[in-house]
Order: C-alpha cells, then structure tokens, then sequence
C-alpha cells in the first residue's frame, strides 16, 4: 500500500512566504508518521490516511488564522499501481472500506461527529476517483450519500461537492470519503480544495 | 456528452480580486461557447474540451502578465455519467480516442508542435483519471508516454506528471491528454495545476 497527498497552500496575500513558512510548524507533530518532499508546485506527504488529513487540517487552520483568505489544494492517493508499497503508510486497523456500502457510511458519519472542533470554518469541494473499479458510480454514490449525510454537506456541484462547516468536521469527512469508498485494494484520488476567508463568501 | 472544468485562480497577492477580475476579459472571446457559473470556490466552465482548454489559457497568461506568483487549479471531465448530455459540448471532430495509442500519441504531439507561443512560461502538474475502465492503467501509461514525448515534460512526480515551458505549448499539452486518452464514451476526469512566477522556482 502507498499512500500520499500532493498539496498547495495559497494564501492570497504579498506576504504568501511568510504565512507558508509560519504555518509549516503544525506539520511538527505529525512528521514522524510522513515522509515530506517540497518543490514549486507542491508538498508531497506520504504516511498513513488518517494521518495525511491530520496533517493538512493542521497545516491549513495555521494558515487561516492569518484571516488571510487562504485555499488548501490536494490530490490525495492510495493504491496506485504506479507506486511501491511503503511500510510508512499501514493504515489504521479497520479503516479500509470492506463492509457494505450501508455500514461504511454509518461508521463514517459517526467518526465525522466525534472529529475535534478548530474554530475556523471553511467552505471545501471534493471530487472522489475509484480507478480500475468497473461500479465506479456504485462507489462515488455512495460516497455521496455519506457527504450528504456527513453534517457538513453544502450542496451538489458540477463533477464535485461542496462542503462547509468546521475545519475539524470538514476533513474528517474527507478522511471517511477517502478511507471507506472505493475498493479496499484498489486505486482511489481524491481532489480536494479547501478555502476560509473568502471575500465571495455570502 | 457532458464536459467542462471547475477553474480557480489564485494570485498570491494582496490585490487578488483586481487581478482576477482583471484578467476576466481573456474569456471574452470564448464566451459563446460556454456556459460559466462562479462561486466562492471555483468558476464552472461547460463547453467542448477544445475550447476548455484555450479559455484557461488565455485566463491564466492574463493573470500572469501582472508579474504576480499566479497558480491555476482545474478539474475538467468529460462523460460523467452523472452529468446530462449538453449540445454546447459536442467535441470537434476527431478529437476523442478512437484510434491505437501509438496513432493517437502521434497525433497528440503532433498538435503540441502546433500550438501557438504566449511568451509565458509556466510550470504544470498533471494527473489523468479515466473512471469505469478495467484497463486504466493502459491508457495512463499511453498518456505518460505521450507527455514524455511532448516536449514540454519535467519529471514524474507522485501521482502526476511536471511539465513546464510556454503556456501555449503546456496547455495544448493537457487538452491533448484530457481527449486522446480513457475511452472514447467514457468518463475521464484531469486534475490540473499551472503556475508562474513562483519564487521558489530554480
């Protein structure tokens, strides 16, 4: 299993450098479960799922607490056959989706409700790939009535969901999105964008 | 057939909002062809890839000419099966993957060659997902080796590939990944980061 995310931190503002480089230290705790690599266009974290959304939700609500309007971008992967396995990324025990769609999606709601509260709300669209998977829309609907289910759903998009609510609820869902559907063995992406602070925000 | 793009523009600067609303005229020309929804998270783009493709273009070029760190971020699909059929998408002819992959690599590089210079440089990253195909690993590795071979190939990362070069030819890069490969009928979804000026570039 190799499991990972590529992220981009963008804080709209002149000081982008410094909120980026202030923020890094929330990665501190998490750091020994990742292995991190930087260049222009993105981090790449690798470690365990329920660590990467851990890790980004930290990161992030750091970056927000500038009242910057700032916007978290990731594609987050796991089982592609691209990649070796990596000891680093064993997920949890009992986290990989192997139950029937109607029970992954009640352990899922449930671990979103017990998620710790940050303060920072965001809004966030997430699209859900279950590659090599010929019921791939078994998979997505699925993963769809858990997000409408999940406390923080929004609203239906154009090739995504939109979710709003607290950084803490909000990547909690996205960690459920990630680890319960698709298949256990196969090749799932997640894209994900995540944004507080915008001027547009009725 | 349903395609578009859910598009966002980040200018890392205090004058954000003045540069993207600055560079909304870039999509003057374009704006016959599709349908374009905003939101605080991103503006939806409907209409044939061809002209997906183009309009980010010459959007993203019009936010880099301020000179400001400008990141694109973009996810296009095509043939989701959750999507209606739209008129205003209908493909030109012969652009979708019908062909071998050696013959559809070919005519792929071939339209890169072709693609007209902006004068901006930017680097790119890509991932290609094409859903509900047994073989997608087949058309991925097709699409790698026809990135490899575009002249505007990087490096392989983490679940996506770099390119960097003219804007003109990296753009024209991902409309030829985005229709000559995953089935024909199929849904196939991109995931797309272009950005300029990043200080952080070597």
């Amino acid at each position: 299993m190799f499991s990972g995310a590529q992220l981009s931190l963008y804080p709209m503002s002149d000081d982008f450098v410094g909120i980026i480089t202030g923020a890094l230290s929330a990665l501190d705790p998490h750091r020994d479960h990742l292995r991190i690599e930087t260049d222009d266009l993105s981090t790449l974290i690798v470690g365990p799922p329920e660590i990467l959304f851990s890790a980004m939700r930290d990161l992030f609500v750091a970056a927000a607490r500038s009242g910057t309007h700032c916007v978290l971008s990731a594609t987050v992967s796991r089982g592609c056959p691209g990649e070796p396995d990596d000891p680093i990324c064993t997920p949890a025990e009992g986290t990989l989706p192997v139950a029937p769609l109607d029970e992954r999606i009640a352990k899922a709601v449930a671990a979103v409700k017990a998620a710790p509260e940050t303060g920072q709300p965001v809004a966030c669209q997430v699209s859900l790939y279950p590659l090599g998977v010929n019921q791939h829309m078994d998979e997505i609907e699925g993963c769809i009535a858990f997000l409408k289910a999940s406390g923080v759903f929004d609203r239906p998009k154009n090739f995504c969901t939109k979710l709003s609510g607290d950084a803490g609820a909000v990547f909690a869902t996205l960690q459920q999105a990630f680890t319960r559907f698709g298949a256990a063995a196969s090749h799932v992406a997640l894209d994900v964008t995540v944004s507080a602070h915008s001027p547009t925000r009725a």
